[in-house]
């Protein structure tokens, strides 16, 4: 970083910052995300597809993940969608397809499919409900599990079991390690910024009085 | 990615994986992660410090961010001192510091701390109880909130409300956006895989009928 000042912000003056300049510091502030497209459809067949970079592992034994809904967003298809049909699926993205991506967090009307108006291609298989995106390289159905309100705020985390995932088979390490860079997956921070990676390294299992040495 | 096959795992295949390479896919396949340092204190003075990479945003009026420790660990003693004290920082990792976080996540002593055995530096400031890694280009000083039971698998979700922030001042853009990348916070993948990145675009506010554009 070289020499450069610090900058002190309190939080009186992050409560007074104006709304949309506060929302961007917020969503900038707690580092990098997942960012990836949850697929749905509902029972009249109308599909749905979401950016989401809220994703949160919860547990591995099954494997689970949550993800956040604010409140108070008066049209939610695709949480709708996942209460009414119980299946979703998380849709990794590239920098490929990131536009689109993007795209699908425009207002569209409930009779609107972000497949459509992005794009991106629906993929119907292995007799799962909702829909998956063939654009994407790391694809995963997911069977949600609990809603829960996180009653400091109302926001909803939607807790999910993973069932079946498809990936390259290339990037599957030996060690159950999966590389999503190798996979082209890519990485968000605040609202809009979208990120590829380099590895620095793969490192040990840290134990005292050892040192750290690289895997890779 | 060229020609690569893709692979299918289905639910019975993860479930019948060895235990640690289960962790690992399942820690994969989420996609990236914030990886951060969290610092504290317990009331006889012994800092903690130990990395996490389960932040969660979680709302913006107030800022508020999640993180998640598994069931059954004997000796936590980074979320006993949050309940005990309600105070916590939270840094960003650097390329530079990235082995000694890692080193924090080896099972220390209760009368060790994490920052005199890796060799990062605590720092205290503004009368704020907890301990900030002086080497961390980003500090957050975290109020805790709430402490949620997550009954699927007894995973506990510790929300908080960020205080005050530290940042390089020349990252910070007009419009709230903090550019974490050009403060060197890296990004995590798996257990034990640290990415840096490259920004590919920030982009505009996305809604029906508009072409997405780069506002860099």
């Amino acid at each position: 970083m070289g020499e450069t000042l610090v900058k002190h912000i309190t939080h009186d003056e992050i409560m007074n910052m104006e709304k949309q300049e506060r929302v961007h510091f917020s969503n900038s502030i707690g580092g990098f995300k997942s960012v990836v497209l949850i697929g749905t459809q509902n029972t009249k067949s109308q599909t749905n597809l979401a950016i989401v970079d809220s994703i949160l592992h919860i547990g591995s034994n099954p494997p689970l993940f949550g993800m956040v809904f604010r409140p108070g967003v008066l049209e939610r298809h695709t949480l709708e969608n996942i209460l009414e049909t119980g299946l979703y699926t998380i849709n990794h993205i590239s920098e490929k397809i990131h536009k689109q991506a993007h795209q699908t967090s425009a207002r569209y009307d409930r009779d609107c499919s972000e497949f459509d108006e992005t794009g991106l291609t629906p993929e119907f298989k292995n007799n799962f409900f909702a829909p998956f995106v063939k654009e994407s390289n790391i694809q995963l159905s997911m069977e949600f599990k609990e809603k829960i309100t996180l009653s400091i705020n109302n926001t909803l985390l939607i807790i999910g079991e993973v069932k079946d995932v498809y990936l390259p088979e290339n990037c599957l390490q030996k060690d159950g390690f999966l590389d999503i860079e190798k996979a082209e997956s890519i990485t968000c921070s605040g609202l809009d910024s979208y990120h590829k990676t380099t590895q620095i390294s793969r490192l040990s299992y840290a134990k005292p009085d050892k040192t750290i040495t690289s895997l890779i």
